[in-house]
């Protein structure tokens, strides 16, 4: 479950519910490329802005589609008492991992953070991957935190937020959590422009934006950096910039939800408002830039 | 509704629901103080928090409560429909004013805050405030987006968020807004520890947590600073240095809240997990400063 390039596919919905067909469409493209594990309901999936019954019942419908492929699922909320319910729902729905990131309104403390995955660990039998994303939780793991964040038998990766805190000391903390954590602790990366050089850092898994919908392009990428193919990967890398560009100019929600409308694999409401698909202007660079790179 | 003390309220809930009893005492304390209105559910009021029935409920229980004191409540989400759906339950409790922040998960763009502000703007027959809070919803409102919004003529009031950007920045930000916003734009100051510089640079009404559990400190304060009596108001303001040290160290929300199990007037399971009350330690602290400013 936590190696290789794990895919995270949009979960297409507009203001009345969320478009099913869509979204099995997009996993059946995960199926077909191959990809190691997907993450249905992650931030890319809008998990935050669905009430639980609908995440519980995408979540069912994703294992059904996916058959022998692993499914992990976001099991995050700003309750740790609709965490333990997103939980089980998940669990009964045959997820293989719950994925928790520490949402907040509230900013939290450290220790407050640490009894929300002491909670969540002593009540699941599937194993958690823990979920950093300053960018949407607003809260800073510490080393001493993963720490001991990896003595609790559940917890098996942490999600990396990529280029944080920035591009070049990103890469030498993955070094040094590699060097710190206990090797059952799996590694992995998002932010999609930093995952070639944190693969080749020493990252097991890629938790990937760009893989939900580009899945080919991911699966090469990935394959590439975990063989160690360092130049092969890096120049393959560079090829995407506009892309990883684009990524941080829109962010990469908009992005690749404005790509999945481009190649009619999703309605144009596709987005729960106030989000929405970026303005005609961007929408046509985005457009141009996926035909650049061959990706439509 | 927009002028003078405005006071937030706890909401003390564990995880079985919320205490109405401790609730309703907390605002009978306002009304007695004689504060100029109250805002239930505020961020103090923990509204993030709550599913939509239990906003609901506790709204109308405020405004009988409440009785001719005015009351405005937030109605932000994550989810255009879900405001929606708060703001009409929201009028039909009896709200006279409604609290609008830009929550997000994903970082929102100025056009679909202001899209989102317009689209409510339309829905309401309550004027509202707009809740600038950049510490929970990581959005910064640009003098721009303000001059717009301030063109809708639901939004009568907005709740600057105190020393923002800077300490210094945000009393030349409340003259330059007051000089380019419309008359009829009440400007509010949150971020207690702010509020008397704000106000007497300009602001009209102070949006304040310290206000929902110690009403007369509040009340004095604000009488001095918006009756023009400065070095009274500053050395006033100067005397609660210790509290506005412990709002920055252990956050707002958890110090009232330790400060209101101190006093008997909520349980100690006051807070959602995974918010919880600092350590003993912390909360001694609280304790020696509330009773050194006696407000024991």
């Amino acid at each position: 479950m936590f190696t290789g390039l794990c895919a995270f596919p949009l979960t297409p919905m507009d203001e009345f519910g969320t478009d099913d067909r869509a979204y099995s469409g997009l996993i059946e493209r995960l199926i077909n490329a191959k990809v190691d594990s997907i993450c249905v309901l992650g931030s890319t999936g809008n998990y935050a802005y669905l009430p639980r019954e609908e995440r519980a019942r995408l979540v069912k419908l994703a294992v059904e589609v996916a058959g022998t492929l692993p499914v992990m699922t976001s099991v995050g909320a700003l309750r740790t008492r609709e965490i333990l319910l997103a939980a089980d729902d998940a669990q009964q729905a045959g997820a293989q991992a719950l994925l928790l990131a520490p949402v907040s309104y509230q900013k939290l403390t450290e220790e407050e953070v640490f009894t929300l995955y002491e909670t969540v660990s002593r009540a699941v039998s599937v194993p958690i991957c823990v979920y950093e994303n300053p960018g949407v939780t607003h809260f800073d793991f510490s080393d001493a935190l993963y720490a001991r964040l990896a003595e609790l038998p559940a917890i098996q990766s942490i999600k990396l937020a990529g280029g944080y805190p920035d591009r070049e000391r990103c890469i030498d903390r993955i070094a040094a959590l590699r060097a710190s954590l206990p090797e059952r602790i799996s590694l992995g990366i998002s932010g999609d422009a930093f995952a070639v050089p944190a693969l080749l850092a020493g990252c097991d898994s890629w938790y990937s934006v760009v893989g939900g919908l580009f899945p080919q392009l991911a699966m090469t990428l990935a394959t590439q950096a975990l063989n160690g193919q360092r130049e092969r990967a890096l120049t393959s890398n560079q090829a995407l910039d506009p892309l990883w560009r684009l990524f941080g100019k829109y962010g990469s929600l908009r992005v690749v939800a404005s790509a999945a409308v481009a190649l009619n694999l999703v309605q144009e409401d596709c987005l729960p408002l106030p989000l929405a698909l970026p303005d005609r202007q961007a929408r046509n660079e985005i457009e141009q830039v996926i035909t650049q790179l061959a990706l439509a």
